[in-house]
């Protein structure tokens, strides 16, 4: 049988890897990122330190991919177009809200936002394949409510859609209030009023 | 001369302070704050460990005042008056602006900002001495505007504010782009699009 030898061993490295990123995504839950070592991802996943290093350069690599499984893939990332921007940036901003009060996604994400603001090389992944490529579908999305005249034209888009996560991030970051669905639409109806068309 | 004992010993505290608080901010400027330590600022301001133990519960501490001197005096925060709320807010978020792209502040701001996401009493420390006071400036500024007819009756002002500090800190923390001038102008001419009365 010596065919079986190749796809057993991918699903064997397919099942160590997933369970390298579960036990990454645990162990951040549960003690946070300061804490987390190699040492103890190896050891909660059931494989060899050397696995671990053989595919990811640093803790941080491995809890990126963890909560980014696809490596984050832009073309992925594409904002629901009702016809209606108003109800289409509630629906996500809502969803938003949702993800940054997730327990299972708050810590991880908090660990990454922090560990970026010294790791420039984390900064920099998690820019590019992560949070610009969301910023861009925004981009998309106001240019085609501009289309149906629901945006004013002229406006800088790039600029106009931070101020509808850049609320909710700084919120969420802070902890200054509670992030809910109410704040997120309330955000939605301030910004737009400056956006639409006289 | 018995009298001399005690000012001296002050003038002593105060210039070992004064020290400790300098070789912090140095230090996480040259090696970030994963690797400051509480020796390696007692070394850099020539006191002992204990004098610095004796003072302060952990180098998170020591950094917070070292960033806030005055400890976070409420009513030291005012926002500028003169009457024209879009001169102020631009004046207050260049200034900002300065602040975030300040390399002797980006360093332990980013530091704080980043160990807050794990230490939860170094984030309500930060949030009710420094943050929510700015925000509470905002607020009274937004006030004197709609009783002055510039900002649109019955707006949420504790939300309408964080259209503009949103932005800035979103774009700073991320590092998507630049956060100049320009930008900061922007940002305020889209919020106060949405914002002033119809």
């Amino acid at each position: 049988m010596p065919n079986k030898t190749a796809p057993d061993s991918t699903r064997r490295s397919e099942r160590s890897r997933r369970a390298i990123l579960d036990a990454a995504l645990e162990l951040v839950a549960e003690s946070g990122f300061a804490k987390l070592t190699i040492e103890a991802i190896a050891a909660r996943a059931g494989v060899g330190k050397q696995t671990i290093y053989r595919w990811w350069p640093s803790k941080a690599a491995v809890l990126f991919e963890a909560c980014v499984p696809d490596g984050g893939d832009p073309r992925a990332v594409e904002l629901p177009d009702t016809g209606d921007i108003e109800a289409d940036l509630k629906t996500v901003l809502r969803a938003t809200v949702d993800e940054l009060n997730d327990p299972r996604l708050a810590a991880p994400t908090r660990a990454l936002a922090a560990e970026s603001q010294s790791d420039q090389d984390l900064a920099a992944m998690l820019t590019e394949r992560v949070l610009e490529p969301q910023l861009q579908a925004y981009v998309r999305r106001f240019e085609a409510a501009q289309e149906a005249g629901q945006i004013a034209e002229g406006i800088d888009l790039r600029i106009a859609l931070e101020l509808l996560v850049g609320p909710l991030f700084h919120r969420w970051m802070t902890r200054t209030l509670p992030v809910t669905h109410a704040y997120a639409e309330t955000v939605a109806d301030l910004a737009l009023r400056g956006l639409r068309p006289r």
